[in-house]
């Protein structure tokens, strides 16, 4: 299994493809993870518009160079304006991010709606161990949004949901793991204290939609995203008291990060 | 009149019981107030689910350990998401907070639609001194979701609503009262700077529903946030310059705090 | 053109006047920006509320002392909502703030909505370059909120609108420039980390609202909230590292600024 780092050189190119290209990113997300996201976008440089207002679902989507797609926008929009972001998505050729989050907690229409969402093939599919086990056809074990199982415990489920869904799927915890059909792939990093964020999951995959509309190759792009959360987790990781401080930290080491070689 | 602190015994097994057994909360709020309640409770150790999403009302009221309901929450729901919410943590005997903020300020159908909600026996209700002087049948005093009144002016209000309602009634601000029937509890300390952290009383809504759903005791659980809340507070002040440094530092706090005796 | 900053006596005027009459004020908004406007308000001694719930568009945007409306809080409020505080605001006689954020941005329908909302006569239309280039009739070329044009760029479009609407236009950059007719005020200061911090021009918003519910000129109070807004900015550049904490401390030195002469 392949270990990609900040040191890996495309994840230097792809933060330098986003700074540059400053990418227009489209997402639906849910209110409580609303800001954290487009904070992060902005702190890497691409630019970012968020929710299902009029006729924005279909005109953002075909428009941005990337979409991102968390479930829990179902607390604030009906299951309408997301079909309609995915399949404006997937006809113009906009790469999309579909965050399952809360898949298997307890509510079965939910869980009915978010699975439809499927038909519009999307790039990625990112989510924790405990969802991505349950939307993979597992028991579900979450808490609502808390997983319950290690990232480790996702191996199988997250290379079985890739070949199902012709989807990169990429399971975020203590260790990230990609995968690509039959290839996985692990980044290492992070900070624990990341998991006391609310939207932490669903800004990287904000970050995975930009890195995804700046870089063509989209498992470079979804590699490097994860690359990049990890590198300015661990930098924040020393200038941080408890969870709220951190969260301060991480998006200030987002938005200093420089692709340079020795700019660090 | 008891007085509460971090010092009083079942503060601490409040915590300790919050820390072990991460119970799985679900509330609904207004966005202006949701990250900072998901934060707080992460940052305790509880889970959060937040939001009226399609069938989550029912499934994730009755199957949390706590519940609140931040009247608020109408700004983006309507109030049949929070009857039903009401009702199933109710049937479910799930303990639930109604925090009915912004009452008696100048919205009769939303006035009404808050009362309403009463029907459903809320375990605990918690606000500030206008709110709660206006829900008891008092006068309106309160300009939005800022209190004009002191604490301490509330103190026959809020006995009289926990008579009425046979709920326990807390009411935030520089000396926080707790009040059970004829017993009515202090808990001294915070710091002004949290009125000006907006959702900061949201957010002991949710600590409290938190502490009900890991403690067994419903006037200890309450009390204990309350104290929670304070000490985190006072160990805030001196990290802070200003409103929203304070917020961070506060929520900092929160996560730190270690319910083992010396352990400060 | 005239400059107006911290140190021009109307400014510290218009901030001790807030400060005591704590002016509460009504905001219709979208979630990503909700948050960091009712703190800015909350910095600055204001009440906010936020939000359309049930009958609140008419009761509070008549009873407030200022009304801003974001066209974004279309994300989770429909137009009705909108145009129903916008009348209300209007009839009253209570000064109102219109933000057409991300107006030319690419949804028609949006852009309609928005400019209907002028028949209500907003006291002061804020934004950034590109939408109020695009609102004044000229080529929309933005993406998303971001702009792509300078302020020095949008000079004949708020003249031109102010002219058209009968309302000060205000739009912000690294230079803000306030049209009021034929005359034009220009702040200078601020700092480009601003840009990264979500809602950061609809928190302006919030606050020019605050400024026109508090002191009886409104060209004086959108200037002093602008000035306000630079003079914070200014203290809180020393005091960052990146994007997030920049906002933190940006929101403190608002909430320490003290009118009174000498008090730096």
């Amino acid at each position: 299994m392949q270990t990609i780092t900040w040191d890996t050189p495309f994840v230097r190119q792809v933060l330098a493809s986003i700074q540059t290209h400053k990418p227009f990113i489209y997402g639906l997300t849910n209110y409580v993870a609303a800001t954290l996201s487009a904070n992060v976008l902005l702190a890497v440089g691409a630019g970012p518009a968020i929710g299902p207002a009029l006729d924005w679902p279909e005109h953002f989507a075909s428009g941005a160079r990337g979409v991102w797609i968390n479930a829990a926008a179902l607390m604030s929009a009906d299951i309408d304006a997301l079909e309609r972001a995915a399949r404006a998505a997937d006809q113009a050729g906009t790469p999309w991010v579909l965050d399952p989050v809360a898949f298997g907690a307890g509510a079965p229409v939910y869980d009915a709606a978010v699975r439809g969402l499927l038909v519009h093939s999307p790039t990625v599919i990112r989510g924790n161990a405990s969802e991505l086990i349950a939307f993979s056809g597992g028991d579900a074990t979450g808490k609502g949004v808390e997983t319950t199982a290690q990232t480790s415990e996702a191996l199988g489920a997250i290379a079985s949901l890739s070949r199902q869904a012709g989807a990169i799927v990429a399971v975020s915890g203590a260790t990230d793991y990609v995968a690509s059909g039959d290839e996985i792939f692990a980044i290492p990093g992070g900070d624990a204290r990341l998991t006391k964020v609310t939207g932490a999951g669903c800004a990287l995959g904000a970050l995975i939609a930009a890195a995804l509309g700046a870089h063509g190759d989209p498992l470079e792009a979804t590699l490097a995203a994860h690359a990049l959360y990890a590198e300015a987790a661990a930098r924040a990781s020393g200038q941080a008291r408890g969870s709220a401080s951190f969260a301060t930290a991480f998006v200030d080491q987002l938005s200093l990060l420089e692709p340079e070689l020795n700019a660090r």
